[in-house]
């Protein structure tokens, strides 16, 4: 079964084992990668430090980015990526508490691929990255890592 | 309810009728434009010419972009779309049948938020365009006209 990296971005742990769970599937082979700073998403991104090693950090076929990061922020991130000829086919969803129509509107401009809301309630949450998962793995094509 | 405004450019009356069909919702409001080239839609989303009325040409939540289309194509009409800074927020769907990968990656690197491959199929493609509409009306949240 084909392997799909997706890589997180997100610093709380809560959050990473709600959204952990959220996104099981038994049709799909999802393996994900989690960083726990923007620091150290450049450093997978760019397979520098502790992922100098390529199998340490395959390139991710998506990117569910939080905003509000320590350091290098979702923001200055989405940015990074966006700007890079090689990083920016890859689809990035950022996914957070903020609904703050200027951080919407600001996210899709700099080029994020989509925004999502992380709704308080959890079933309503998995139910949300369930569709997030349909959507961008199956219903959607996206470029494969050498594309 | 709230009214979505889909601009979907298509040439082909015959993938528009199996478009408008796979889009129709009981529980969303969805009013759906149709421009049939490249530089119909410029003159739609600049209100220009036979759209210089603003109630005839509302701004799109979204816009669903076939890429081969007479004039102006539709890799075109997406760089247009992209490099201003005030159409660029919103979001864009390519929905095509061209499974070429370097149109995959070309269209991602040039801001495409999203690329469907049209299935052959009509009972595939109308699940596949519930979905889409599931994600991007319900799940993801998308600027409002006048953010």
């Amino acid at each position: 079964m084909k392997e799909w990296h997706l890589l997180l971005i997100e610093d709380s742990d809560e959050d990473v084992a709600a959204t952990v769970r959220g996104l099981r599937r038994e049709d799909l082979n999802i393996v994900l990668h989690r960083c726990t700073t923007g620091d150290q998403a450049l450093d997978y991104l760019y397979q520098r430090e502790v992922y100098a090693d390529r199998g340490q950090a395959p390139r991710p076929h998506l990117i569910l980015l939080d905003l509000n990061l320590p350091g290098t922020d979702g923001r200055a991130l989405l940015a990074v990526i966006k700007d890079d000829e090689d990083l920016k086919s890859i689809p990035v969803v950022v996914l957070t508490t903020s609904s703050n129509p200027k951080d919407i509107a600001a996210c899709y401009r700099r080029g994020a691929n989509s925004y999502q809301i992380k709704p308080v309630d959890y079933a309503r949450f998995k139910q949300e990255l369930q569709t997030l998962i349909d959507y961008w793995l199956r219903v959607a094509t996206i470029p494969d890592a050498y594309d």
